[in-house]
């Protein structure tokens, strides 16, 4: 019998309204030998993401085990297909060993990106990037896209593959040092603090031509001041609501009917996606996306934290946007 | 100078909520002659369609002729495309005779098709709802298309359309006789009664296995029971809200944030479409939608009231449901 234990940080309540560090419970639990056709994984790094809050609504019972992806090292491999000493990305949960049956892996060719890069730029966040402009946005030269979290790794690809298509990109972001990163290092036309006061009319300021995507990724304050400036034909790609999570069913006047009314008259476009529905374009992302992160075209960052026990903390801190970039937890070197 | 004389209904008054007869005029007006590159039409049919009541809220200027799409017989003509006798389509509005510059015109072969066509099944409520279901809807075999307004010249067609790529087709209509014409005559799947008491539990029963497409042309109560209905990836094309013309902004709750989530969880598209937008898609509906006219394939069916007094009160009527069929005024024959 095996002697390994791992580590997991399991859902211990559900959240009333924003998640909080009670809500989760680090544990200790012995892991059993690895069976036929099974692998043993050693998690190196696990991706903290905004849909996760979503999964604690409903999706993962109490007492269960975070879900997550992370990049895992093989430590057993009872498959063919892989071999002690392979990375591999994996959906491990947030724990620090786990038992696979060899499903839902994707191998990291570990020699051509650093490994974090398929939690982020190029893995799901990006895809949705990808997925949300390439099927639904579709800018074209001289449009005008708007993105909120625009540091962050969904955010950030909207705005830069916007650009390369002749767009222009305006993020928004929380605080001077984001707002600075998304103008000067990821090349935004314009980047807009949310928290300032006068957001609303900043916002319009630097879309002068109106919006013809707006990215949806937050919803709430963002939506609002976003919905009035889209032109004819825009289009909304939703890929998240994170401002949603936890509310309460808001009291009126009920904006619906004018919100219809608005989509009839410009004739727009509101259309929600999950990545995974469209992965026949996943081979394309990597190869485009790929060349232009290989190019140093396409920049990102990534915000590491030290740890699995400090993943709650972490994965709180990331809803109210206090990271910087991608959230990996860096769980074994 | 010219002797003739045309009568016309204007906008006598903006519509409080519904709209009334004494929000229209009749007036008797004198005919300029046609100038150089003029034509003198006489209006022979006019179509009363839902838009022209969003008109009314602010396109239509107090006093000015109601717009509105006729066929017409040219009278006089100084251009070179067109001579006295031909019949041709055009945006009068509502007035026995009028002057055009030639803008706007479509010579309707009337050796082909019944020229009341023109304003209908070949026409722009035809047009849109090829428009809808091509762009926006495309049902695949086996889904379920749902409709409002299913005896109408939009919904006739939506459900139709749906019928011969093999969707089922679902129409909403008001009363027994519309339901029966729409099942035994239109060939839908099935027809609900929206005056039904139980209408939700009837449309639910009706869409065992979801709805795929909601065709949106009315809002309201109908989109209130379809959107729960609604399977992941379904489509929703939005041409018109007629049941929320001259609404005042409800009361809460506030249904937005909910709806926006069950688009992203979903991953629904909600699209507007003003058929003008994909005039270059208009010879193919031409074609497609005229083929099956000739061949009986495609059924419709009119409402004829006499003589252009009437016109106010029949779109009045037509608005709350009581006509049967595309509605036309025949304004001389």
């Amino acid at each position: 019998m095996s002697t390994l234990s791992t580590k997991r940080i399991v859902l211990a309540a559900r959240p009333v309204g924003r998640a909080k560090e009670d809500d989760f419970r680090l544990e200790q639990v012995p892991v059993p030998d690895p069976g036929p056709g099974q692998l043993l994984l050693r998690t190196r790094y696990l991706s903290l993401d905004p849909y996760m809050r979503g999964r604690m609504d409903e999706a993962v019972a109490i007492g269960d085990v975070m879900v997550g992806q992370s990049v895992v090292d093989v430590l057993v491999s009872d498959r063919p297909d892989y071999k002690a000493g392979d990375i591999v990305l994996a959906q491990t949960g947030w724990q620090t060993l786990s038992i696979s049956n060899g499903e839902k892996l994707r191998k990291l060719d570990a020699t051509d990106f650093p490994i974090t890069t398929g939690l982020g730029v190029l893995g799901m966040p990006g895809f949705t990037a990808y997925v949300g402009m390439r099927l639904i946005g579709q800018p074209k030269r001289g449009e005008t896209v708007v993105v909120a979290a625009a540091s962050g790794p969904v955010g950030s690809l909207v705005g830069q593959l916007a650009r390369i298509t002749g767009a222009r990109a305006v993020g928004i972001a929380g605080g001077p040092d984001k707002c600075a990163f998304v103008k000067d290092e990821l090349g935004f036309d314009a980047a807009i603090d949310h928290r300032a006061p006068d957001f609303e009319q900043t916002l319009a300021a630097a879309c002068p031509d109106g919006i013809d995507v707006y990215f949806e990724n937050v919803g709430g304050a963002v939506w609002t001041a976003a919905w009035p400036l889209l032109n004819r034909l825009a289009r909304v790609p939703v890929c998240g609501l994170v401002s949603q999570f936890g509310q309460q069913i808001p009291p009126g006047p009920d904006r619906l009917p004018a919100t219809m009314r608005q989509i009839l008259v410009k004739g727009l476009t509101v259309r929600g996606f999950i990545n995974s529905d469209f992965l026949d374009l996943f081979p394309d992302f990597l190869r485009e996306v790929g060349a232009g992160v290989r190019s140093s075209l396409i920049k990102y960052r990534e915000d590491v934290v030290d740890s699995l026990e400090n993943a709650p903390k972490a994965f709180i801190g990331m809803l109210e946007g206090r990271n910087f970039g991608k959230v990996v937890v860096r769980v074994a070197d």
